[in-house]
Formats: structure tokens, C-alpha cells, sequence
């Protein structure tokens, strides 16, 4: 088994990431021009890596696995885009470039979001039909598709951020609080785990394993970044820091303070490096990241 | 072979469309209520119609359609909502009832828009799976989705709406015209008759026969569109007419006038009729919709 380095996927997803954009015609050139705008705007590519690693992990090959890690990377744009538009966060500063509204608009902004959703699903289904042939592969193919809809929908990503609109850190529980953030952050970063996973050939006590440490890492993720948003600078960060209180976000920080936050990010990445313990050297890719992402400035 | 009409299509369509909506947690429940409310506010259901009666005419189940119908119907819906919204077309009256932001906000009615094009995809995903052990019956539903997905993409439906918001009646040629109504409105119209046909047993010959069908029934709809948006009433259309102007939107209307609009809509319907006229008495649900739909006063 060939060592990857977080660096190793990283580079190899922004050497291909714009591969998958849809050819569109020049007649709707700006949809493909302000979509490949926010795809190569960086990034940590977390949840294409993790998928990636987690393919590997399970006897998987990366190359393989590359359009559904894409994929996954084009469904958190197009939450970021649709996240800073006006009429949700009104952000003006995404990866320290302007967000994709104040380059294209709202009108282009909202459609490159809806085209970097429908892209992720084309991307899939596409390699899905090159696997018509080949039951065992399409199956493991479909699954993981199954993994990422999922993660991504109403059950996931959105159902969070609707909790997470409609809540204020006045009327918010700590029940509340969780959900928001299983939803909103861990949920996709779940399920870009398993459907790596799912792409090789995983046994279950290695699939709950991965599924176990996603969501610690994907909860540790999110509050390190309300911390940040405290206490970050906004050189480092790329964004304007103290948005959250800006905007009567609810965060950890707001509800629990800012050292029960610490606490529980040290806590919760422990158990992220526990999940896995077991498997020892094989897994340091993934338990080096979640120890990184708990120190990290940006 | 059952004769379906279009009616008892539309019925069945009516009764099961809010079935296939995520079973949301109640703590985002307004994302629940905001994607039901525009999924239940009525509408033709032409798409899911004739996913429906493609897949019965090339021997399939209506009743196994049925997801991929829902599906389409809640991708269509979702365009509505992101097309209505103030940075886009800014409508207050869609069907005869408020605009989803209107009853919900700008940033519910987005969520909600992104809510039901996920929920679109993990309707066709949670099917694929329940057809894992059966290779033959999990190829159709691939194939299936693969229509819907390319149709409601950027290479169709959402690469036509960027092309019609950048594009003004004074500097629009015939040729972007078409370009913007075939993917507009005609790509998921086509879309929706392969998905069908693929969920049957389609023979070259009747997947090219439905497909013609499809494309000039799609044409002549858009064609009957925006010559209704110039004769109609707005208590017969259940929306405001004179729309396309105010918005100065490049229609067949202001490029042709409405005499070729006209003749070129009865062209259109001529072929879509003629596109299955050897299959005579059981391709009655397509032609007679044809007809109907070129003579529809709303």
C-alpha cells in the first residue's frame, strides 16, 4: 500500500478538479466561467481528500475514486456560493477572492451554485454508465452516490442550514446546536468518508470505524472554526472573522464559551484519533489531519 | 395494454408527488413546509406525465416510473422557485399563488430550491439501491437518471436559463433564441420521455420516435409560452402576463412577431404528431397532448 500525504491527495485534486466542470456551450459561457471561478478559489480540500483517503484505506484505487471526490468538492461550493448570497450570509470574501456574487452577480451566482449541484450528480451518473456492464463495480459505485445525496440533502447539509437560519443564539439548545453542526458540517464530511469507503472494498468494523471518526472529526471541525471566528485574523483566515456574531449565528462559542469550546475540540479529536487507533500506521493520514485541523489558523 | 390519459397520469402524479419528500427532522421543518408548498401548488405536470406514458409505451410499469416522474417534477419545481426570486425574474404569482419567497423568504425559497433538486437525486439514488442484487432492473434506472441528470444540467436547463438572463431581444439572434428554448424548456421535456422510455424496453426506432416527439413538443411549448405571455389573461394563467417584456426577456414573440410565432408553433406540432404517427392509436396520450397544449389558453 502506497503512503499518500494529505499534500500527495490535495495536489492530486486540484490538478483534476476542474476536469469534471460540463462542457458548456460558449453561447452560456459565464455558468462555466463563474463555476470554475469558486471550484479553483482553493480551499483545504478536506471532504475530496478524506474521500480519497478513505477509497485507499479500504483497498480502493484513488484514481477511481477521483470523480466522486470532485463531486463532493462541487456540492460544498455550491453551499459556500449560495451561503454568501445577499439574502443569506452577505458575505463579500470567500478564500480571500471576492465571492462569487460580487464577481458575477447574485442572478449567475445563484445559477453556478444550482450548476455545481447538478454537475456533482452528472459527474456521478456519468461514471456510473461507464460501469453498465460490470455489476460488482456499478454497485459500489451507486452506493457511494447513495453516501453523497445523502450527506448532501435535505437529511444533511440543508436541513442544517435551515436550522441554522432560523435559530438565534438566544433561543438556541444545546440539542439544537448539535444538530446544526451534525447537519451543516459533519454530514457531508460523513459521508465523503464513507463513500470512499464504499468505492473499495470495506469490511464493517472498518466502515463504523471511518464513520465513527468523520464525525468526530466533522463536529471538531466546525468548532475550531467558531473559535477561529473568534479569535482568528482575518490575513490568515481569508474571510472577515467575528461574521458569526455579525450575523447572530449561532456557534459553540456563543453557547458554551470559548473554553468549554477548546475542551470539547480537544475531546472530540481525541476520539476522531481513538476511531481508528486500531489500525495503526496504516491510518496516520487521517489521525495527523484531524490533530492538524484542531491547531489550525485558518 | 392499459389507455392511460393523460388525466389519470396527472392524477397519479398528483396523489403521490408530496410522497417522495425527505422525511425532514422536525427542527428544520420550514424546509419541509417551503419545498411541499411549491410541490403542491399545482401545475400542469406535463414532465412527469410523460415520463410516465413513455415508460408504459415502451412496456415498463408506470407505477416503477413514478420515482423518476417525482423526480423531474421537483427538479422543474426548484427552477421555478430560483427563477422567481427577486435577483432573478422577481414574480410574486406563480400558479395563482404567492411565489415561495414571498410566503418564505429569499434565503428558505433558495434552500428550499437546492432542497428539491437533492431531493430529486436521492429519489433516483434511495431506487437504484433497492435494485442492487438485480443487474438488468438497476441498468434502467441508471440510465434513467442519467437523462434527467444531463437534461436538468448545465448542458441543459440551467445553461439555457444563464443564456436567457444574459441575453437582450435587441441583440439576440434566431440562433440564440433556439439555443435558449431548447435547453430552457425543451431539454427537460426530452429528458423526461428517454427517462421513461429507458425504465421500459425502448427499440432504437421508438426511443428516436419519442425523442423527435419530445423535441418539438418542448419548441412548441415555449413557442405557445411566450405568445400567451402577450394574449393572455392573467385570471387564465394563474400569473402575470406581459412578464417577458417588462423584464425585456428575448421571446419567440419579440424576435419573430406573433403571426411566424404562431404558424411556427403550428409547424412544431405538426412534427411532434407526425414524430409518432406509425404507432397510431397508441401514442393517443402524446399527439392529443400535442394538440392541446398548442390550442392551451394558460
Amino acid at each position: 500500500m502506497t503512503d499518500y500525504t494529505f499534500e500527495d491527495l490535495k495536489d492530486f485534486v486540484d490538478e483534476h478538479i476542474a476536469d469534471f466542470l460540463p462542457d458548456i456551450d460558449h453561447k452560456s459561457i459565464t455558468l462555466y466561467d463563474s463555476m470554475k471561478y469558486s471550484i479553483e478559489a482553493g480551499g483545504k480540500r478536506i471532504r475530496p481528500v478524506l474521500l480519497l483517503a478513505s477509497c485507499h484505506f479500504c483497498g480502493g484505487r484513488v484514481e477511481e475514486a477521483l470523480p466522486y471526490a470532485c463531486a463532493v468538492e462541487y456540492i460544498h461550493t455550491y453551499t459556500l456560493i449560495h451561503d454568501d448570497l445577499p439574502c443569506m450570509d452577505d458575505d463579500d470574501l470567500r478564500r480571500g477572492l471576492p465571492t462569487n456574487h460580487k464577481v458575477y452577480g447574485d442572478a449567475i451566482a445563484t445559477l453556478a451554485g444550482d450548476g455545481l449541484q447538478s454537475a456533482a450528480y452528472e459527474i456521478m451518473s456519468q461514471d456510473m454508465l461507464m460501469y453498465f456492464d460490470d455489476p460488482d463495480q456499478l454497485k459500489k459505485r451507486v452506493g457511494a452516490a447513495y453516501e453523497i445525496t445523502k450527506g448532501a440533502g435535505c437529511r444533511g447539509v440543508i436541513g442544517g442550514q435551515v436550522a441554522d437560519i432560523e435559530t438565534r443564539p438566544d433561543n438556541c439548545s444545546s440539542e439544537m446546536l448539535d444538530f446544526i453542526h451534525i447537519n451543516k458540517t459533519a454530514a457531508l464530511i460523513i459521508a465523503s468518508v464513507r463513500a470512499g469507503a464504499r468505492l473499495g472494498d470495506p469490511d464493517e468494523t472498518k466502515l463504523n470505524a471511518l464513520t465513527s471518526y468523520a464525525e468526530n472529526l466533522g463536529l471538531a471541525f466546525q468548532i475550531a472554526d467558531d473559535i477561529l471566528d473568534v479569535t482568528g485574523k482575518v490575513e490568515e483566515m481569508g474571510k472577515n472573522s467575528g461574521m458569526d456574531r455579525a450575523h447572530d449565528k449561532v456557534t459553540f462559542t456563543s453557547i458554551h464559551g470559548l473554553e468549554e469550546s477548546r475542551n470539547k475540540l480537544s475531546q472530540l479529536t481525541d476520539n476522531a484519533v481513538d476511531a481508528l487507533s486500531s489500525y495503526y500506521d496504516n491510518a496516520e493520514l487521517f489521525t495527523k489531519l484531524a490533530v492538524e485541523l484542531a491547531e489550525r489558523r485558518n
